[in-house]
């Protein structure tokens, strides 16, 4: 179905299910997309919420790769036209039987039946990678750290959860470089929102700072009117300026000093959500990190999605 | 989506895929279907058919089902509505990732990635279950075979093959006669034709005669023009004649018995081909019996599906 057709049969979902609100969340292994995620769903409740991860489409187990010239990451990898497809069930309200990846064991499992309730978070490897995929989706996010960060991520996850030792993830990390550059960081030019959480490169903070988070705000869908509380000056730890992004395209750039005070975080917050039509009650315990602590960066970041999903409800 | 939907989505096919004929086979467990499909994937050619069976969409394993009060027939144990969308995709022309249930473990394993090929023949228990499903299928055909006979041929072929004494698949039959009565025997009176495999009641052939069929043509497809080759007294194998279905409904009711002789056999088989606006070539080695012997009934069983499906392919 070519992408027009999916737009028309969104805006005139069939009677089977209501359309869910879709929120995709891409980007590389490591990436922070399931801390995100997390934090998402806790804020709108479960039971209003269905999270997925697409990255269990994979064409071949763990054994038939070892053959094999591409990586996970690769399409060729995948079956692209079955996440389409899904993707698509999803946003038109539809269940599906999800595919499952078992990273115990390298081996597809039994699948998942999945059903769309009222949001509907996707997060993955690639799911912004074909225009049938991004047409599923009313937000979408890229995640965006310094390479370095990731790679810090990664090496401290894979070693604590999943069993292995430092070399082997920098050298899975090397292996997959190619294909990341081909197929992951693409998606990041069609993403609504690119979210880059890293450090400041010109400060010394000391460490334990909680990293800062630039916002690039794309104006392929409409953001919360944030100009009138960040114009003023006197903002440090917050700053919303237009930039040119690397492609050369302007684009909005709010950034979040990972120093940002409570209460100078709780102005802009204020601000994101009473640009709803239906003033609802904020969401409370945002910006929550793995290890316990609290982001204000994160929390905006989280705070700004939840308004794009509220508003998208709103129609 | 609605049935009526379905049926504008398959006239409108996207651009996704050429939309295949869609061909139902539905009975009761051991009724005969895979022979049936088998010969007809053989005929027309494996690179030209897909052939499904759709008897993997469990809910539950079958460890889960081991205290559960319906058996692998009952709807409530199954994804329907998984089915109905596969069923439509390939209908549509799209590709599906079928789950697949492995017989011999009771567990359900990797699914199997399917496309459909020009002819698409969907064989289960349940496949006509539902108006959504219906709507999917070009020609759909109900295998009846009077219940001592496919009792016999679940006993030999679940001891031959699947490793059952006699008492157990006898047990499992007691078991299932409510689900079979509840949902297996209500597809009989959706299918557009019936088949019937049975020896001649009022008959006493000898041990090894072929069973006769007994096809009931429902006017709810066209079907090819016979009366001017049977209406003929001459003919004492072969009889094609109206009667009143159980229910009441007129039906062509096509008499083939298993001593038929193959000279009479091909006239009736040149009629049925020559109905076809494309006059291709008549397809051989039809009737194939899985003992390797050949049945004239079971060969114009086949044709006459064969036939309904190139017409429909020639729209």
């Amino acid at each position: 179905m070519p992408d027009k057709a999916m737009r028309i049969a969104r805006s005139h979902p069939p009677a089977a299910g209501a359309r869910p609100v879709m929120l995709a969340i891409a980007g590389d292994s490591a990436a922070g997309k399931t801390t995100l995620t997390r934090g998402l769903v806790e804020a709108i409740g479960p039971e209003r919420c269905t999270a997925l991860c697409v990255d269990d489409y994979h064409r071949y187990d763990r054994e038939q790769r070892l053959g094999l010239p591409f990586t996970p990451l690769s399409p060729d990898c995948n079956y692209i036209d079955i996440m389409e497809q899904h993707l698509q069930l999803l946003a038109t309200g539809q269940p599906i039987l999800k595919p499952v990846y078992d990273h115990a064991t390298g081996q597809l499992a039994r699948p998942e039946y999945v059903e769309p309730k009222q949001f509907v978070i996707v997060e993955g490897l690639l799911p912004l990678t074909s225009k049938l995929s991004r047409a599923c989706f009313d937000v979408s996010v890229f995640l965006d750290p310094p390479e370095d960060i990731r790679r810090g991520w990664k090496i401290a996850r894979d070693c604590a959860k999943r069993g292995y030792r430092e070399e082997q993830v920098l050298a899975e990390l090397d292996r997959r470089e190619d294909d990341s550059a081909a197929y992951i960081r693409p998606q990041r030019r069609h993403a609504d929102i690119v979210v880059r959480f890293s450090p400041i490169a010109t400060r010394n903070d000391p460490p334990g700072t909680p990293l800062s988070a630039e916002l690039l705000l794309r104006p392929t869908i409409r953001h919360p009117a944030l100009t009138h509380v960040l114009s003023d000056e006197d903002h440090t730890t917050m700053h919303l300026k237009i930039i040119r992004d690397s492609d050369g395209t302007p684009v909005d750039c709010l950034h979040v000093h990972g120093h940002a005070e409570a209460e100078e975080s709780r102005v802009l917050e204020k601000a994101i959500w009473a640009d709803l039509a239906d003033r609802r009650e904020m969401p409370e315990g945002l910006g929550a990190l793995p290890d316990g602590g609290r982001s204000e960066p994160l929390a905006i970041t989280q705070l700004i999605l939840l308004y794009h999903l509220v508003a998208a409800l709103q129609g």
